[in-house]
């Protein structure tokens, strides 16, 4: 006893840490030397850890530790360290069992050099008091009644024998009526007696003939249905699970005689009232019947509610991790995982040799769900498994997708590294099966309030390896949960909420078409007309699409991250692909919206109206009369070049800055943490910690959240701009319109050909092209409000208007611009004599005169009104009077010629830049690409409108594009 | 036999998946029973998982899964699945061993109803042929020579007894005179026979009587002495480190008495030709001299060269990670960080109840390095362990710092649940011993080129853990690698740069003072000079830490992760400490230059000069008279405006664009992954998958590569704006001369006292206030060359100059600007009745006139001459003369204006905004939150810049602040 327990402690192990290479060596090194190496006649010393030579006569032991005797060499002294041996010198002399004494045999001696009995006898050396024999003893155990007995596994004593043995037969002997298998006696029954030892490895093509199952499957099977022997049940239904739950109506396999029995023991009954339990059997089927899948699955719901939150938070899976997954894993973020509602996925790549030493025999599992009924009372509910690799006289069963089609069974394996052994169960097995795909599946019953479930699904594939590298060979295997809910309410809301919404964007469309028809003042229906109405409807479209999937996106984040009772569950990555889609929609018709627009306030037309007139002739001495003449002095051009480089100056603001939002989402997605609410779990914490699991990301939800993030951080910006920026700081727009009046310069702006807009800048002081003292006291009195009003109309303050102006004036105005927009143009021959640089400056000061007598009311023919704009016609953006006979203008209070600027069209922008953001972000999941090309890209279009825009007023307003700078 | 086998492989385990509450029951639930909560009477049905009742006079076996007959009843029958079981009746009628028969007792029956022999006693039951006798036989075991027996394990045999006591007492009874301990007999010896088998806990200051050392201490260490027992010795090798390596000169404790042996071996000579190996013995300490630790650490460098890349790439350590580290992790993960270089840590928090299950017995192991010599021949070199709990007489030994006072030690082990067991083996432990911290550690040799390192240093703490509830309880473990070298030399090297260019820092600190003494004409040395040299030298010695920074970051950057043979390492997080003070102070010394910068840019003197003359007199009617007469016109101020309004739009333009720097910046570092570089380990790899090991970050890489990045990138922008964009599309300092020149207005910056810059801005024309015609006219002819060219000078294109006035001059400025500069300043007595804005008006009047007539020679007394620059006073940034008679104007092609705008700090600002980024990383390591950072300090500072530089342009050039738009 004492050595026994003396060797148990000494256990030490000797570690290699490193492996490099050197030509050179240490004061503290040593040889190094395995103990398999030492050789048959060296021992490995635990002590000096290596090997030492035996004595004479002696070998090394099994473990290659110490020494023994050779065969026919008895231990002459021995004292803990060293031993010394001596020949058993002698006729039919054997060394005796305990090796220290020799002793003659009385029969033939073995291998070991000790005495050998014949078989059902037993080799007796010492009498009853320990005394040793002169010569050894065969004593033949007594097979029959009373003694039932047979040698013992040492067989030096003679103890009662199995009891199989006894009931088959009443004797230790089996007898020739009965059977011997596996060990134990069977008398004849109805099993077959051919069956099958193959173990088939599909995935390899081959077929083993298994050790295991030849010696232990027969007998398992005859002792389950002749004995009820629980064990050999048990060990027939692991069989059966090895195989793969498969069967077959041809061989007899494991699965097979599990069925037969199951089959025969009908009258026993079924346990704990399920009727696939067959008493004494394991239970590893749900029956044969096809579509019992379904009802086992989706029938009814278990009646738990799951809560994300609040009092009755109810989300603690305590799944015994380490069990099912085989790839190693802190304990804190396997833990964390099995929360419910967090997707959790595992995969690693595991090396055979870890396999076969860590599961040397294979275990298997029944799983159950433990319900709590009360505080004391807890019942399991069965977990239906779903073997992928199960298969029915050849044909995989459970690998299509229709759940009528499967079968459900149960009991899951691990490893099995024991049907692969082909020789001998000590043998290294050929074959291992490796579950390298397990998953377990919830699915929420259908507009739960309660957070309900169905009966969870664990689905399991199988792979099969060949063994031929142990140490460089693996095998990679995973471990899921999923929680999934059906889709198709969902998207059948989405759908509806597509084609209302379409609809009424057709609408929309058809109006805006309509309205811009009445601009252009042309009533045909034309190519062109479907062209721009395609392209409004795109614009409109593109809305529909974008409130559609940031609504979706909200409503998933909102509800599945905030509910308290679970009630819907993410889609999965599968069921996202249509909202991606979606978003592509709203992205690209969005793109088309944006370039129309861009292309349009690319080509609008301008003109700047110069009030100001010469303020007196300019003197020149006649010559000889010495009288003085006076001529007019030129009106300085500087400050239609000021307003020409204000108003280039200001194309390209917005109402709020595309750079600090851009940062802005940023930081709160990133640096914040507002990214982690996108992971597929219901925790709606921001931080987490490296240590924890980290789930995939929902791409739903990522949108979602990118997409809200951006508007409200759009929202905020607006909302400063508005109420304190453009208040108290500055406001580009008011400042240009006031630069206009201060300068006595007005803009027109046609935007349509019969439609733009006009700012009056006329000064209410006649002439601003002044010295310093004049601006300063000008300024001064208009600020003690001493001179008039800066409106259009007398005693107004409406300096801006929407204009809608008859053909005639158009004409009027084509025909005076043409010299202009002809020097861009390619160049005539009708006019190559003239000096295309003067015709221009000439009709720049034409249209300036003919601009300032209509707005003067001086031409009678093409006069105008100012009116307000009706309320209605604000809203849906349109005219309802053509003007025909009198140009309009309706007073517009609210600046909207910045619509021809990015100013007034933040909204479209907005939701570009948005959706920009979260396409980048969808094709890579990353948000600081997302962010860094959301930026490029706006600095690319800002750069784009700048210069072509600059180009623009350079054709139109004549201002030298020096100026524009 | 077969049954044992089918046991075997009959294991199968009920899993638990969920736990939930629930209220109701399910078609697949049963009840939830746990074997162990069966009772007496009942057997856990394995078929059923349910417990079920046993038969009339029987009980539930250990194991609770069969029911047996209880005490004193036989089996009568058996049939796999049930028995029967009946009295055995009649006066000492026991029941046979195996259960199945009664028989006759010789003597007394025990408490397990079956026969009792006295001890050296067997019980007979049955004759050799194994037919059972009528009553049972005690036979007594024959002691002496030559039977030499004793009763084997389960009482039935006599068989040989144990060597010691033949050897001991020639007799199987050890004898009066010896002693037996632990189940071996020992003769009287040198060992001290009382010896303490109490185990200090220290941690929980707690001393527990181990049931393990009291019962094998004395029989291990007299074994090992006596006999020379190898398997004994290590025993006790094993129980000193279970004692922490501890002895003391008081008691007699495991290692006192390893200690014993090793003196009185001493004559047998050491293993391995190791002097601390003593023979036989395992090898436990390096010797008790004080100092060994370091020569065994620091004495002989490893003969081994490890590099990085290459042909001769050799980082593998193949550490069998598993062993040492407690904390599971994936393979991969293990793996890639067991690679030489890459600094590892792993934690994690281990519950009790697991340790407990995985380690029901102690393991130790011996460390060593495996160092290949060839291709066959390795050979292991002995790492030493410092253990932190060792104690010398209960005074820890190995917790200071310094090296000399350690004592080197080996074996490990990690956890000891043995020692702290009470009364028996199998009793559960109080108090479990884990190895709760170890560390390798690897000093590299100092200069080495070819990747030397010394001996690794493996240290260990073991924590104490009370057992109270393993299932709550729970230890925090962790694992880690390190890689040291000695920074005494880089440090001294950073020390030497600091002082060399700190000195030039001075120097040009003290040169710079210099020009501004003369600059603001100040012959004094007072306390704003000094001020003034303070913040000089704050800006060079913030480029100073800077350069020495950057330098230190890239060069571990460069050498650490580019060295081919291993010949630097990082430094430590701890020796990291002073190069963030140094960028500390470079932050903060750059910051104290920047904001001095931009007080001085928010006020710089400026005034526009107005060159244009009133064309001509404008004509007034004469009252009464009807003659007209002519009055001069005033001269349009727009241009002077429009020449503010760009000015000061071009106060914070710069070099590059420093937005798009930000993202340029954040976009290699984070999408690129740059960032990766910055890990404490060799790899030079940008992408790293999630699956594998990510080591902590080293600061002074990641300084290094943001740096380096952020200076790259402001390179690549420098050029690119220099040679293309400011060439090709814009260059704003360009575009403000010329606009200058085309509208007849000069600038003036007085940036000191007597320095500043001129831009001559006189229009060739002579007027530029004029119509478009004329000025398209003027444009024309100037493209065509046909009038003069714009310079200063006749014949000359140098339009922007330094300049340096003389005193005077000065003087006289002030004089002129002394009722603007007022009207910002507080109202006074003095001049009440006048109207301020009048006046101000007048002075801008009369300072135009004045700069006029000066620029034009027109004042003798305050002429100047106009000169190049020498190489030297460029370089030097100083002017060699002092204008004491004439002013200055030296010719300035480059455009150094710009010194008072951002454009001219370029390096200034983009210095600041590195370390602005760098600090905020440092601070928080996180790149993405100092980019947005980064980004608002920009906007801030220009902000701040625009608008203080507006309200300062206003106050000295009298432009309203409405037209600086």
């Amino acid at each position: 006893m004492a050595t026994e327990t003396l060797k148990y402690m000494c256990h030490f192990s000797v570690i290699f840490v490193f492996y490099f290479s050197s030509f050179y060596c240490q004061q503290f090194s040593i040889q190094f030397q395995q103990p398999s190496a030492c050789g048959v006649n060296s021992y490995f010393d635990i002590a000096s850890l290596s090997c030492v030579k035996c004595g004479p006569n002696q070998v090394s032991s099994k473990s290659g530790l110490a020494c023994e005797c050779q065969t026919g060499f008895r231990v002459l002294v021995s004292n803990g360290a060293y031993i010394t041996c001596q020949r058993c010198l002698g006729a039919n002399q054997g060394v005796t069992q305990d090796g220290f004494g020799c002793i003659r045999c009385p029969g033939s001696i073995g291998e070991s050099g000790k005495c050998q009995c014949p078989g059902g006898s037993v080799l007796v050396e010492r009498d009853e008091n320990g005394n040793p024999l002169n010569e050894a003893l065969c004593r033949a155990c007594s097979a029959t009644e009373p003694a039932f007995s047979a040698p013992d596994l040492t067989g030096n004593r003679c103890i009662r024998c199995e009891d199989s043995f006894i009931n088959s037969s009443q004797s230790c002997d089996c007898g020739a009526s009965n059977t011997l298998a596996g060990g134990i006696c069977l008398p004849p029954n109805s099993l077959p007696t051919t069956v099958s030892a193959n173990v088939i490895f599909n995935q390899l093509a081959l077929s083993v003939s298994s050790a295991w199952f030849s010696n232990f499957m027969y007998s398992s099977a005859a002792a389950c249905l002749l004995f009820s022997n629980r064990t050999a049940c048990q060990s027939l239904g692991n069989m059966c699970v090895m195989n793969m739950h498969s069967s077959s109506t041809i061989n007899n396999d494991a699965c097979g005689l599990y069925n037969t029995i199951y089959r025969a023991t009908a009258a026993q009954g079924s346990s704990q009232d399920i009727s696939f339990w067959r008493t004494n059997l394991p239970w590893l089927y749900y029956g044969e019947q096809l579509g019992s899948a379904s009802r086992v699955l989706q029938n009814e719901p278990l009646p738990v509610g799951f809560s994300f939150k609040g009092p009755q938070k109810n989300t603690k899976i305590e799944l015994q991790a380490a069990v099912y997954s085989l790839c190693p894993d802190t304990r804190t973020r396997k833990m964390s995982a099995f929360t419910f509602g967090t997707d959790y996925r595992q995969s690693c790549v595991l090396s055979v040799s870890e396999l076969l030493a860590g599961f040397p025999e294979p275990l298997f599992y029944d799983v159950f769900l433990v319900i709590q009924r009360s505080q004391e009372e807890k019942r399991l509910l069965a977990v239906p498994l779903l073997n992928l690799n199960q298969q029915f006289n050849g044909q995989f069963t459970n690998q299509g997708a229709n759940m009528n089609n499967w079968y459900l069974t149960r009991r899951l394996m691990l490893v099995d590294s024991l049907s692969g052994r082909e020789k001998s169960l000590m043998s290294s097995p050929r074959v291992i099966r490796v579950a390298s795909d397990i998953k377990i599946r919830f699915q929420l019953v259908p507009n739960t309030q309660k957070g309900q479930v169905y009966t969870p699904l664990m689905t399991v594939a199988y792979s099969d390896v060949l063994v031929t590298d142990p140490s460089t060979q693996s095998v990679s295997v995973s471990f899921s949960m999923e929680y999934t809910m059906e889709q198709e309410e969902a998207r059948i809301k989405t759908d509806i909420a597509l084609g209302v919404l379409g609809g009424m964007a057709v609408v929309h469309s058809l109006l805006k078409t309509a309205s811009w028809k009445r601009r252009i003042a042309s009533p045909l229906v034309d190519l062109q007309t479907i062209m721009k109405f395609l392209v409004f409807y795109a614009g409109d479209l593109a809305n529909v699409f974008f409130i559609i999937t940031v609504g979706t996106g909200l409503y998933w984040l909102i509800f599945f991250k905030a509910q308290l009772f679970v009630s819907v569950l993410l889609p999965s990555p599968a069921q996202e692909e249509r909202f991606v889609v979606y978003v592509g929609c709203a992205f690209a018709l969005k793109t088309v919206q944006f370039l129309h627009k861009l292309f349009v306030q690319l080509s609008v037309d301008i003109f700047f109206i110069d009030w100001e007139r010469p303020r007196s002739k300019a003197s020149k001495l006649v010559e000889g009369s010495g009288e003085s003449k006076c001529h007019a002095t030129p009106v300085s051009i500087w400050r239609t070049y000021f307003v020409a480089n204000e108003w280039n100056e200001i194309q390209t603001i917005r109402k709020i800055s595309p750079t600090f939002q851009v940062m802005a989402v940023l930081f709160f997605l990133e640096v914040v943490g507002f990214s982690n609410l996108a992971l597929r779990d219901p925790s709606s914490i921001l931080s987490r910690s490296p240590e924890e699991y980290t789930p995939p990301y929902s791409l739903i939800l990522r949108y979602g959240l990118a997409s809200t993030m951006w508007l409200c951080i759009g929202l905020t910006q607006r909302i400063f701009f508005t109420v304190f920026h453009e208040r108290f700081v500055e406001d580009k727009i008011r400042q240009f319109v006031d630069l206009c009046s201060i300068s006595n310069i007005s803009v027109l702006l046609l935007s349509h050909r019969c439609f733009g807009y006009y700012i009056h800048g006329r000064s209410v002081h006649g002439h601003a092209d002044t010295n310093m003292d004049e601006m300063n006291t000008n300024l001064k009195r208009e600020a003690e409000n001493l001179c008039g009003q800066r409106g259009l109309l007398p005693n107004s303050d409406t300096q801006t208007f929407q204009i809608s102006i008859t053909n005639r004036l158009r004409t009027q105005y084509d025909r005076i611009i043409e010299p202009i927009s002809r020097r861009s143009g390619p160049s005539r021959l009708v006019d190559a004599s003239a000096n295309p640089c003067e015709q221009s400056t000439k009709a720049y000061h034409t249209m300036n005169r003919f601009l300032g007598s209509v707005i003067d009311h001086g031409h009678r023919e093409m006069d105008y009104i100012v009116k307000d704009k009706l309320l209605f016609e604000r809203l849906i953006g349109m005219e309802f009077i053509e003007p025909l006979d009198k140009s309009i203008f309706y007073n517009d209070e609210s600046h909207s010629f910045s619509d021809v600027l990015f100013y007034g069209n933040e909204g479209v922008l907005l939701i570009f830049d948005t959706l920009f953001f979260c396409v980048v972000d969808l094709a890579n999941q990353n948000y600081i690409l997302a962010a860094v090309l959301t930026y490029l890209q706006q600095l690319a279009f800002r750069v784009i409108r700048n210069s072509l825009g600059r180009r623009n007023l350079v054709g139109k307003t004549l201002v030298d594009k020096r100026f524009l700078i």
